[in-house]
């Protein structure tokens, strides 16, 4: 049987270390113990045809195995948990309800705290971004309640197993590391922290961070340096 | 075998009829030529224990089949392609793209023309909307031309067969409905026209139409009067 291949950055700023989106996928590869390789890409070639003609949208990840060739990320765990046991539920209900739990990590949960990301981080410097944030901080906190209300004193989402699902609200989650807003949901917090546990996740989470042995190009490199106070001003 | 049920709202605004996300739903069941019911809730009834119950966010649209009970359009479309011939392609690859193409539509496509919705409708009325809106038009442009120059001269997204990726993907891009940022993108202007001429979507429309036949609790009726102007100016 031959490995996938994914690919991923060699390089990302210090913020987006350990959050890049190959994570998910290298997380759900660990989870069913699939060994898989890696292409990276250094900032920039994710734009230039050759990874264009994988990804139509320049971004990582992708996965290729034998003649299939996946973008989005999601869809490539739901094919990894679809092709080895181990991520979906065998008894099609509860299998039904862990992909519901992917749609609502990824269209319901995860775009105000992205909101968040573009208006502290890459539009930090926007004069519309501080006073936008009360608004967005309140779409989160609202998401977030919500989930926490459904997850109860649950271990996982659905119960006891842990699945796609879960993987994935983990994932989106988890880009509120460390802040107030996840915090504030101690049952939040600490399901992400069960999910950062396991062994699975933590070889993924080591094998991106060990990824990164690339450089900034220059013109990401000055963006950094001049929006560095932009940024620390809106945490 | 008995119909699933579906939940709808009896009234939204203007702006938001046709576009309330039980169509998605309603045209995946009219694409595979399964009858359902709709049980219809008010303005605010969403928010109520029985419906969090079925849908933790307080939202519609949900599904109920037997014991199965589904929240997330995404998933309720995946649910029924997967249940029933017709939106998914057999062979497994292009099954697997098929599904790749609902999740850029839900988690790459739809965010920024989400957010352009939330400026120019949510909160037309709020300082700092109006001059956001290039950076959103620029993103949401951005989304457009990558899917354009991927979907090229074909008919739907994998080439021939319209898929349940399609069915996301016009749903989508639909929203911008008459909008330049959509118009200017001829290819993908006439690919969502192809799509809403389905005959399956023209009676997913029009059970959606057919299906307000109720009034705006009167703080939204008060909301909706207040912020017409403004809403009028973001246009
Ligand atoms: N919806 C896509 C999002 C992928 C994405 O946002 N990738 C980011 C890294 S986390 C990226 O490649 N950004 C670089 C760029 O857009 O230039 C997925 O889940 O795969
Ligand atoms: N990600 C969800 C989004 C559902 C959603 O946004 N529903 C809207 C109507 S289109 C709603 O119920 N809004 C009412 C509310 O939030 O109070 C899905 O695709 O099912």
């Amino acid at each position: 049987m031959t490995r996938p291949t994914i690919t991923a950055f060699d390089w990302v700023p210090d913020f987006a270390q350990g959050q890049v989106r190959d994570l998910r996928v290298r997380w759900a590869l660990e989870e069913v113990g699939q060994p898989y390789d890696v292409r990276y890409l250094s900032q920039g070639q994710q734009k230039a045809p050759p990874h264009r003609a994988c990804q139509p949208f320049g971004q990582v990840p992708t996965y290729e195995h034998g003649d299939l060739t996946l973008f989005e990320s999601g869809a490539i765990v739901l094919h990894i948990a679809e092709s080895h046991p181990g991520l979906l539920p065998d008894d099609p209900n509860a299998r039904a309800r862990a992909i519901e739990w992917m749609f609502a990590a990824l269209n319901t949960v995860e775009p105000p705290i992205m909101d968040h990301a573009i208006a502290t981080l890459f539009e930090a410097d926007k004069p519309w971004s501080r006073p936008r944030l009360p608004a967005i901080m309140a779409r989160i906190d609202e998401r977030l309640g919500e989930v926490a209300a459904r997850l109860g004193d649950r271990e996982w989402l659905d119960g006891d197993a842990f699945t796609a699902g879960d993987l994935l609200m983990a994932a989106v989650l988890r880009i509120l590391r460390g802040e107030s807003a996840l915090e504030k949901h101690a049952t939040l917090a600490d399901y992400v922290a069960r999910a950062e546990d396991r062994p699975a996740f933590k070889r993924a989470y080591g094998a991106q961070m060990a990824g990164f042995t690339g450089n900034p190009p220059p013109e990401i490199a000055a963006w950094l340096k001049k929006n560095t106070q932009a940024m620390g001003e809106m945490r």
